[in-house]
């Protein structure tokens, strides 16, 4: 089969994966769309130094991906959708051609979890085809196409966000950057009801995505501040979805007292913190991560009813000959926002 | 009357300071003792820093003390606890000789409230005299001695930490460093019912206060680490009580995950992290500073009734002429804990 890889730091497309083989309880399936993910582009910039990152880590269950070899071809794609094919021995799935999604981890035979989002061995969706977990299935229903229904994992990261953040219907929150993890972080305030949510992004594009998706008010940093729009004088919940170095910082000066940062951007290389901001002011910062499989549901659910519209976010459909192309056309917010390939 | 105070980073002592006169809602104390907090050597040593670095922040009410001038002399001394001499015009206070001790925050007539901590006009605990607020004068209790009943507000910096941090009896805390600030935090935890406290300090004098004040466990850094005896397999409340650059980043790298960090030391200068250590562990850490007027009412209860005992702390009490060698004394953790100034 035909498979976008990593190798070296470029994306190649090859012709002569083998197709993987559904094990007991696995099913295979047809990849109808995948979206490209920012942290993709990143790992293919910057997978040596995360992976370095990685493991200096302690406390936590050391990931598969520790394991990952960057000069062999590695397999990516983790907001897919695609159609069933057949399920593996012993396995009831759905009918062949059901539209499904997955919460991306793959549970082996060994007792093992793979997550599939960087992988010599596990396939992505950036492929023909990829094996999921047939108990972890999720029909796509009322007829979402599955170039929407692939934005089921993005708009779950934002949902994620909201859910840890705490954040009611009466408070006031911030969204400092507007890729697709800040759009889906707008997104999920909305369907939470949240009434006031002043967004940032220097591109007048992701703005105005920012507007449609839900921000109340949207701001341009180099015309004035969140700050100056969403008040000083109670505590807001801010989220930073930038993650680059400084902008925590930043909002650690400027945020009120009592504010609650969480942290959605994934800044991988160190940062520089005034400890002081947060203390003179009381702040808490969550870092957050990822979502739970009931949130993944949540999400699918809320595209799917129509409570999120995700057809603005998609600003490209391609082939899988176009990878390459994409990966460098999402460097341009001006341009596009989130491209599904359609392998 | 005598007098310490801070002028371009030195102690000196002065005999000819007017005696405060007390307004209308204002109460004259004698000063029966004052603890030196590690801030007041902080801010002796590096008080043109953090003048400069607060008036950074925003989001928050300027502090009156950013119009402090460290060529001037400088009032300190916030940990006291003193007799009442006289009531200001039209103001009722308990009886000349009754001992107390009060939130050090001083509402003024023309409606500021001023922070008893560093002031050029408001007089500290370092010295014979000062000004309290009549509405916020607490009776010290049983007897109490006032070189004890001075510990209420170090003791009510932890109580705050740990009621911020909303740490349940079953949970697992760690302390790393055991000042002060540690050792309050710890005494609140045992106060608390928490069961599990390790505690972490290079000094092995500290480390006996820190078992004498409740520690479970006490952990010598050199040896081993918090770590390996709290154990990483659930998430911790981890008291980062010792405020030097990198401690943070550190704790963020090994802390177990969807652990939750309480800084409660106070880190004046820049400070590198690295945000991926939080977000892969989604990790909450939350800024903390000072406490309730309510908290410190609990501290003195607890310490009057006997819960807390703060006689271990004191190493030492001095007169107002030895300001200036007790500054330079707690620089030594073998051999001072907390220092009482008795003017």
């Amino acid at each position: 089969m035909r498979a976008g890889v990593l190798n070296a730091g470029k994306i190649h497309v090859r012709d002569d994966v083998p197709d993987p083989v559904p094990g007991p309880g696995e099913v295979l399936v047809e990849v109808a769309a995948c979206g490209i993910c920012g942290s993709d582009l990143h790992f293919a910039q910057h997978g040596a130094e995360m992976l370095a990152l990685g493991t200096q880590i302690e406390g936590m269950a050391r990931p598969s991906r520790r394991e990952l070899d960057l000069d062999r071809d590695v397999y990516m794609g983790h907001e897919f959708a695609g159609r069933v094919l057949e399920a593996g021995p012993d396995t009831t799935a759905r009918p062949a051609g059901t539209l499904v999604t997955a919460f991306p981890i793959l549970p082996r035979a060994n007792g093992d979890i793979d997550t599939i989002v960087y992988s010599n061995t596990i396939h992505g969706g950036y492929g023909e085809k990829l094996l999921l977990a047939a108990p972890l299935l999720l029909e796509v229903p009322n007829g979402l196409p599955a170039h929407h229904a692939a934005l089921t994992e993005p708009m779950a990261v934002g949902l994620h966000a909201v859910v840890r953040s705490g954040i009611e219907a009466g408070q006031r929150a911030v969204v400092v950057g507007c890729g697709p993890v800040g759009l889906a972080v707008i997104a999920a305030l909305r369907v939470r009801g949240v009434e006031s949510i002043v967004a940032a992004d220097f591109s007048t594009a992701r703005r105005t995505l920012a507007a449609t998706m839900g921000a109340t008010e949207v701001v341009d940093p180099r015309q004035e501040t969140v700050w100056d729009r969403a008040g000083a004088a109670t505590p807001l919940v801010v989220f930073e979805a930038v993650g680059v170095p400084g902008v925590l910082d930043d909002i650690m000066r400027c945020a009120p007292a009592r504010s609650r940062v969480v942290v959605v951007g994934v800044c991988m290389g160190a940062d520089t913190v005034h400890p002081y901001f947060g203390i003179s002011k009381e702040l808490s910062v969550d870092f957050v991560l990822g979502y739970t499989p009931e949130e993944f549901a949540a999400s699918l659910r809320s595209i799917a009813e129509g409570e999120i519209d995700v057809a603005p976010l998609v600003t490209a459909r391609v082939g899988l000959d176009r990878l390459s192309w994409a990966f460098d056309a999402l460097g341009d917010p001006e341009e596009h926002c989130k491209i599904v390939v359609e392998p």
